[in-house]
């Protein structure tokens, strides 16, 4: 009994993550009976959006400018650079402003079950930023998942074996480091699984 | 770091049901990341459900006809009216397909804390309605909550003391039902809470 036009919105919001097709309902009621207060302003925020909204062409980054707001940024170190899987983590790293230097977005992990090889990743040109920028140290900050952590293995063998890379990773001038792994901080140990244990027991510190 | 066309489309994303800033995130950058197959669609579902989709004036169903399809469809029983709370809730019964006369939609319920009352409900067009079209029976279709049940009550007594309606209620050709109480179909006794128990007990009927 839903005009077609309904339905078809309802199957867009449900598409959304976080929403189904129950909550895609729940979504498109309330906004057709809050036209002006959220329907319109969503419609004028998505387009903006489209139209302004772009992927840096050097880091992948989101934002209106291209070169985007962290690459353009003088104060920022341009010797560090931040592999990260995705915008959003390059969001946690920024929200932690414990960072300061660049960024490169890998776009994700290498999958093969889903069909995600090295040339379905931004690697080739990172391996050229490498070259062509004054990179000192990357940090291989990829989630500490079993996709993440065999992707930075695959990318610190690259840059270890690539044909002018691999001279300044002998002579020091280029680093390869990554997150440490261990107890969140404000974590329990009665919560964290075995891993983690494990893995922060042996990269413990002298106190 | 982030823009402020990008924060200002996860602040909107953010005011749907079902999600918050968090998601609203996630959907942001879901959208961002797949301009073509889901964030154009979705803002076209959107333009489109803005400029067709009104409310019902006869019922207030939404829908892109006005009379609503279910107002004007001539297969429908007019001696029925079945009031609803909600547009969700007349889906809802469109859905179980039990239900083939018409609809009135309240637009919530009574409730004093959120100042709705009466006025801000469609009770005075609903009394209107039923001076002017056939109605023989009103199925009271709210919620069983104490609100609902509230509001019920208060339509009744509406409906029982209106000049014109009172004799029509008392001579029998204009009923006033309600929806049943009881255990849900496939509805377990050991989860049933005490107030459904007891009104199901209450309302039992002949084997």
């Amino acid at each position: 009994m839903k005009s077609a036009e309904i339905e078809t919105l309802i199957k867009h919001l449900g598409k959304l993550p976080g929403l189904g097709a129950r909550s895609g309902k729940r979504a498109a009621l309330h906004l057709l009976q809050k036209k002006e207060e959220q329907l319109k302003p969503l419609i004028a925020a998505l387009q903006t959006a489209l139209d302004t909204v772009e992927n840096c062409d050097r880091c992948g980054n989101l934002d209106t400018k291209n070169n985007c707001s962290v690459c353009t940024d003088p104060r920022r170190d341009q010797s560090i650079l931040c592999v990260v899987e995705q915008v959003a983590d390059l969001w946690a790293m920024e929200r932690s402003g414990a960072f300061s230097g660049l960024y490169h977005i890998l776009g994700g992990h290498l999958s093969a079950l889903d069909g995600i090889g090295p040339d379905q990743l931004t690697i080739h040109s990172l391996l050229q930023r490498l070259q062509q920028e004054p990179v000192q140290e990357i940090i291989v900050a990829l989630n500490a998942t079993v996709e993440g952590q065999a992707t930075a293995h695959y990318l610190a063998d690259q840059v270890e074996n690539h044909p002018v890379l691999q001279p300044r990773i002998k002579d020091g001038t280029l680093r390869l480091t990554r997150l440490a792994h261990g107890v969140p901080v404000g974590g329990e140990l009665d919560y964290m699984d075995d891993g983690t244990i494990s893995t922060a027991l042996k990269a413990r510190r002298a106190l």
